[in-house]
């Protein structure tokens, strides 16, 4: 006999509320030299002025990132890597060889996931589920991008100088890693809600801003939907990286729903690059791109309260070069969690 | 202040056991011709002639497996879609399209994990976190793999017929799938131990068995360190696709640390295909290769009590074309769990 009815912790279809929320007990970032140089300048513990970051291949350029946000993770929050008792780490790059190669001698119990550039909200959500569930103290969740792997893995030579188009986006140099602990004083993790895969058929990859959107909605309005909170009840709801052109299609489409927000929407491919001045077309991408505004600029507003509760919904185009070739439309997901300074969600 | 107590859940190192062990509520498996005609013939649910299970690329082919696996299990089981809380899913195609495509009408809440071939092990593991740790009732976890669809993507096209090493292995075409819930006759999951990455240096991508073996090794030490229990308290310790070279040199490690087996030492890359027979060379691979010998003969064995107690230890050689091209050795993990037809561990 398998029962159907859900435990206490599920709110409505697809949502977890945490029974003891776990605590953000540490949180870094690292960026590239041209989001160093963006409006989120300030905002990340290391920044770079040389994008290899002294490796001799991209990949390996990409994997030193992961290795680095590991050890600074561990300086910043003091822990030795044996208080660690997971991580979950991915990245875009073909069989996630950024995370594996980077933490490789790490000696760190992993399990590798992939989202796309929803990784980071994945991480989360499984790193706070596997600390609410009482497995673990403190779980470790880390990903990466490079502008310069994902140009020639999923698009062309960078030798090649194709022209982009204006609905592209710029994959984000660097990475993120946040640490969730049964214990601390918080930002805490209160909510999850898991994503399904949402393809509206768009199949040009290179407007994954207007592919995502659709579900960036459906993870949003099911967020609100189970929980029974409003978008009023945020200081921020904080998409992945829909750019420009992804944003501007949600909120039309939450408009049209009657979820009705005030300035408190935002999008991190918006926010972490001036499209005016860097030539970045429709905004930024990329695992890092949610991954260092997230572990930068905003858990840095919230551990100095000039945030207090977020809705983080991080976006994935899973698609492959593959797929588009065999002329596939971009499936997409969207993954959320609320963070709040205050434990109760 | 971070705690650095673990819960009450662990045990040792790197072992969870579980508080109230997940039931293993359905399993699945589809397997192709080969594998079909080979010494496991008959444990498989569905088997085909065609391995292009009528589908126009080998990628769409994978993609089917993964789609069809989830109607079988829903059949088999008798569960609707809406009572399955969450997916965990993978395999060895970039950016886990397989998956993706295979379950992108499935309306189902999903995460996406990559532990390669280990990728059963990793799936059973988490699914039976999210189910003790009470966000689910039911979870479900599948991977597949496709000899053609692997060949063309880590090797080289089928069409230039390439001679293959005799360390080489063969990858398995089908696929598997579980449901871990929270109610059930059994048989359980009762404990499960987490991966390291462990990289000998080996950098033969045509043998990946020898390569694996290590990580085969430390996990299955730590999870008897970690335990207290003994080879002999399991009817089977079951690797995931070490092969026959593979298997061979993790029996000499283990007799070398004085670990000893009776004849309850196997590996689903052995025991998959008839090497004399079928010209595998070194056996069966794949993230299909473990998924679909457990989800096949193992779990039906148990359910008919020829099997009592099992140790799965799911092995991945987390390789990538471009990091073998780069000169890099191979770092592999090995995740396991134990599943037993008693709820206590």
């Amino acid at each position: 006999m398998i029962s159907t009815q859900s435990p206490g912790k599920r709110l409505g279809e697809r949502t977890v509320r945490f029974s003891h929320p776990p605590a953000v007990a540490g949180f870094a970032s690292i960026a590239g030299k041209r989001e160093s140089e963006g409006p989120l300048k300030g905002t990340f513990d290391i920044t770079v002025d040389d994008n290899s970051f002294g490796e001799s291949s991209w990949e390996k350029s990409e994997s030193r990132i992961q290795k680095e946000l590991l050890t600074l993770i561990l300086q910043k929050t003091g822990l030795a890597p044996t208080e660690i008792q997971y991580v979950f780490g991915g990245d875009l790059i073909n069989q996630c060889i950024s995370t594996t190669f980077g933490l490789r001698e790490s000696n760190l119990p992993i399990y590798g996931i992939y989202s796309a550039c929803a990784t980071m909200a994945e991480g989360i959500s499984l790193a706070s589920a596997m600390v609410d569930g009482g497995f673990a103290k403190n779980v470790l969740t880390l990903t990466s991008s490079h502008f310069c792997s994902a140009e020639r893995q999923y698009r062309l030579p960078l030798e090649y100088g194709g022209q982009r188009t204006p609905t592209s986006q710029w994959t984000v140099t660097g990475g993120g890693a946040a640490i969730l602990s049964s214990e601390g004083d918080g930002p805490y993790v209160t909510h999850m809600t898991t994503g399904k895969i949402i393809d509206y058929g768009i199949k040009d990859a290179s407007n994954m801003g207007g592919a995502m959107a659709p579900a960036a909605l459906d993870t949003i309005e099911t967020f609100f939907a189970d929980t029974g909170l409003t978008p009023n009840d945020f200081d921020l709801v904080l998409t992945g990286d829909l750019g420009h052109v992804g944003l501007d299609i949600l909120r039309e489409l939450l408009k049209r729903d009657g979820l009705n927000f005030n300035d408190n929407l935002a999008d991190c491919g918006v926010l972490i690059f001036d499209r005016d001045k860097q030539d970045v077309h429709a905004g930024g991408s990329g695992a890092a791109c949610s991954a260092t505004v997230l572990c930068g600029k905003i858990l840095n507003d919230m551990a100095e309260g000039r945030l207090h509760r977020v809705l983080f919904a991080g976006t994935g185009a899973l698609l492959s070069t593959v797929s588009t070739q065999q002329g596939e439309s971009i499936p997409c997901i969207c993954h959320a969690v609320a963070i709040s300074n205050r434990r109760e969600g």
